[in-house]
């Protein structure tokens, strides 16, 4: 079972930590469409649930593989060293579940397209 | 003419800066197909350009209308406050320019699929 986790900054702000769980929500009801049976969110810093909080809610569920998103937009030093530390320790933890860190937000294809057509719509 | 300023935070990584340098390079390439004849990045802090001299630039260019994009995640006080705070004060300084503030980019529509195309990609 193939499982998806977004991680996300994290913000004092609980409305900032409500978008990345009303995002979440909405990634739920499209499931179906994609490869991935679950998906859960977790906060980098500042907010729960916490990576290795997120991860355990998705272990308990029974994946067998589990896709990390880093939802950030610029390749600074929380995804570049701070997510991969923390799934480092996964997989250490969780030795049978195969992790895999995908492209952060900010670096993948149809980027720049969901830009201009976001802005033109205005 | 209508031009697009790409609104990003600012880092003190220079890496990180030149990623939002490269993406409003990769979008220059698609302004043709889009509304838009010109477009600039800016910074909110910690870089520069800043979001004045973005400004100053697109105007020099001679635009009529200036669509702002804030390349955010999360709807945080950057997007709340402070981005609206800087074109007010455009507006003041460019009272012939239409400024427009389009939703941050983590609240397009698009974005939930945008994740899952790129999680199942791999």
């Amino acid at each position: 079972m193939k499982a998806l986790l977004l991680v996300a900054h994290g913000s004092r702000k609980a409305s900032s930590n409500d978008a990345v769980e009303q995002l979440t929500a909405k990634l739920r009801d499209k499931l179906l469409a994609s490869e991935f049976s679950e998906i859960e969110h977790a906060f980098l810093e500042l907010a729960t649930p916490s990576i290795p909080e997120g991860i355990a809610r998705l272990v308990k569920k029974g994946v067998s593989q589990l896709v990390v998103m880093p939802y950030f937009l610029a390749p600074g030093t929380h995804v570049v060293d701070d997510v991969p530390a923390f799934i480092q320790a996964a997989r250490q933890e969780y030795p049978e579940i195969v992790f895999t860190i995908v492209p952060h937000l900010g670096g993948v294809e149809g980027m720049a397209d969901l830009i201009l057509e976001s802005a033109d719509v205005h």
